[in-house]
């Protein structure tokens, strides 16, 4: 049961394998577009509650915007329209009728939101308002569909913030990327760089981006989670102005962030092994399977009773224990099925356990197996889940820090992403036709300018003096 | 800030004011479709967690399915697609191209799902599978739009289930609507009656449909969950079949089941009343808010203390609790706010209430006000929290009770309808074509017929020997 592909040989097909093998998608049968199943629903479920955590902290409040966007409305915001017109799904009739205006399946819902927030501000006592929104939103992509990575339609959650002061908005700003990046790093074991995006690659109708990227296993950045500082962009659009407490008015300034399923999809893809799904047990549903071990029937009720010991004592230390009492499958069957499926630890218990008045506790990421006694099961296998997790997180971080590399040519930066991928930092005059330039000749963008960011010698392209320094990728 | 129309007065007014002035809702640019705000969307997150909790112990898994259905799939069950063709929104355009089959926004997922089911399902041993979305669906209803009743995008649960025989559906299809049963009469405070759908109203594609009805303060019956037996119709069409014990291959046996935000609409409509919302405790958002009462500027830090005091006691108790200290509002401004908001207890501390080591406490549904020991709130507020959840359910029970009346003519039930309305109970001989007699002499459907079905006495319509009691009433 192993997987068919190999990580380190081919590594989308492997992905690909992965993801449905593992039960976490299936193919739908509209074209771009699939089914999120359990498994990985549960972890998106984990992830909710971890940002709903963080945003209840914040007194953001979730609510819920209707999906349709009526033209007009998201041609009012001509940066933002020109984004996103390319990619947007039309709703053209209603039961037997041609709609008098089409709507726009949300491809994100500023325009919609922004055009509410107008009603509900009027003073500066209504301010900060803060919502979040967790949807379905609609992206007609025409490139090919990668499970998590890119379907035409995808879950995420957006969050809408309206400040009386711009710096408030760079506050939220930061604020929301902050909790993207603990989520990531603590919790999916994703380590991530952060910085701004460059103009040309920020939100359409934004002031400017910021960013969290993680670069996957295959030497590509991925994108896990962006917040925009809008400015007064879209307050201007919909007149969302406010009395301050001098009586004047203004106009607010206003921010969107937004991470999505595409998170599972980086979660999946750096963890796991040719073996099939390893996930860090903060976020795995499952924590442990047990399987009992009993060749004569005349063991069985022995093995069968230490497992349900077993499993109280670790289900009171707040874990999530399955027993795999299936009569028809051998050990070994289950052993394979559990690894594919991903669950950190698997306990065997067999006759030779019981006569030691232990366990056999075996870690999914390393592979290691040691015998614990039943007594200390308790202590042990909660510390070896932290171990596991750290683990996974300390490889991810190896990983990314040797996979960083600077280039003052162009040159090296082609032959780099040629042969090794991976992030590249390097000078950047600031200039979008160099910007160009490198990402026609080397299929590589930029991903983020660091918020420390700092000239670094010449533009890696153009050989002038550098305003900056860039970190390029390529990427998801 | 008292609602300006009547509940007894004006009903429908009363609940469109209701709904906007309380913050549950907002009109959106969208004919028919609203924005749900956060103080009614955390009441469904209310909802969400406690039938998550339901059907976790009995393994039905959530997870998520394309809200595309290509229009091919909704026809495969014929009178599935007629059911639902008339309400259906089409995407026919993806960025700027037609699509070359055009795509159905869901009003339901039981195609698409199967579909997926067909590749999951092969043994018994895949058997029972048992799954539940929350999603928003699509119906493009061409009446008026009413707040959470009746909206072209709403949001719910729609479960499904597949099972190797019909008993287990059958098992199934009752679990459900005794869990919506539950959720309705013991956390929403709303008293259902259960009982089967008619031929005639049964969801499109099923074997038979089971329901539970509660009455609104109108008299008109309002359908809050649905748990349909779908026999082996959709089997059929998407040719679900697994390998027996005894390596036959058989049909699988299905269930669906629904409840949306409407279940929200009903909640709204029942206990609130000319101040505003009232709302049970068990599924209100904020339990107790406190109103620190000084006048003068030197008695406020001692007041401000004690609500710290009080609020950590509460919290401890496990209650949501908010101190409005605003300076600018004047305690009868507050009042009036967080009654219209629906808090079930207020809090009033002043320096009497200090002199005393008490505080006043004041209940949202009867008004009633009695002072309380500081030492005692701990014990005391939980209590009176109960109380007001059973004196909400005793009061719309006694309604439901004293609106429920028998007919035996065609002239007493239109009497009634015309007068009171509320259930009628009444012999029914089964025709169809005298069920649509009663319809359009009294506006008046079938709600159900109860699970104890008898005959009785004759039909109210034809005369004829009668096969069931049937309950009729007005509905939303």
């Amino acid at each position: 049961m192993p997987l068919k592909h190999k990580k380190s040989e081919n590594f989308t097909e492997w992905y690909l394998e992965l993801v449905e093998a593992a039960e976490l998608m299936d193919y739908s049968p509209i074209q771009g577009c699939m089914t999120i199943r359990p498994r990985a629903y549960a972890i998106w479920e984990k992830y909710q509650d971890l940002m709903n955590h963080k945003m209840r902290s914040d007194a953001v409040q979730n609510a819920y915007f209707p999906m349709f966007i009526p033209q007009s409305f998201l041609e009012k915001e001509a940066k933002h329209f020109a984004g996103f017109a390319p990619e947007v799904a039309w709703v053209t009739h209603g039961g037997n009728e041609e709609l008098s205006e089409k709507l726009a399946l949300r491809p994100t819902s500023e325009t919609i939101m922004y055009h509410q927030f107008g009603k509900w501000i009027h003073s500066h006592r209504d301010l900060p308002l803060k919502v979040n929104q967790w949807c379905n939103v609609i992206r007609w992509d025409t490139k090919t569909l990668k499970p998590f990575l890119r379907t035409r339609e995808f879950l995420w959650q957006e969050g809408h913030t309206a400040h009386s002061t711009e710096k408030e908005a760079d506050e939220m700003t930061l604020r929301a990327l902050h909790w993207y990046r603990d989520l990531c790093e603590n919790y999916l074991a994703l380590p991530v760089l952060m910085g701004k995006k460059s103009e040309g690659e920020k939100f359409p109708g934004a002031l400017y981006t910021t960013t969290i990227e993680s670069l996957m296993p295959d030497g590509k950045a991925l994108q896990c989670g962006t917040s925009h500082q809008l400015g007064q962009n879209f307050a201007k659009m919909f007149d969302l102005k406010f009395k301050t407490a001098q009586e004047t008015e203004e106009l607010v300034w206003q921010t969107s962030w937004g991470t999505s399923t595409r998170l599972l999809g980086a979660l999946f893809m750096m963890h796991s092994d040719d073996k099939g799904l390893v996930l860090p047990p903060r976020v795995a549903p499952l924590h442990v399977v047990i399987v009992p071990i009993a060749k004569e029937q005349s063991d069985r009720d022995m093995v069968m009773a230490a497992a349900g010991r077993v499993r109280l004592a670790l289900e009171a230390a707040a874990l999530t224990v399955h027993i795999d009492n299936r009569s028809e499958r051998s050990p070994g069957y289950k052993f394979n099925e559990w690894e594919l499926k991903g669950i950190p630890i698997r306990i065997e218990i067999g006759m030779r356990d019981m006569a030691e008045q232990s366990v056999t506790v075996c870690r999914r990421d390393t592979g290691e197996k040691e015998s614990i006694l039943e007594s200390q099961i308790a202590l042990k296998v909660p510390a070896l889940l932290e171990a596991i997790q750290q683990n996974l997180f300390e490889k991810a971080k190896d990983f990314m820090k040797a996979n960083l590399r600077p280039a003052s040519t162009i040159a090296e930066l082609t032959k780099i992403m040629d042969e090794q991928k991976g992030f590249v930092f390097a000078g950047w005059c600031g200039d979008p036709r160099c910007e160009e330039a490198i990402a026609e000749e080397t299929n590589a963008s930029i991903r983020f300018i660091p918020f420390e960011d700092k000239p670094a010698g010449s533009c890696v392209m153009c050989q002038k003096p550098s305003k900056h320094t860039a970190f390029f990728a390529r990427s998801y």
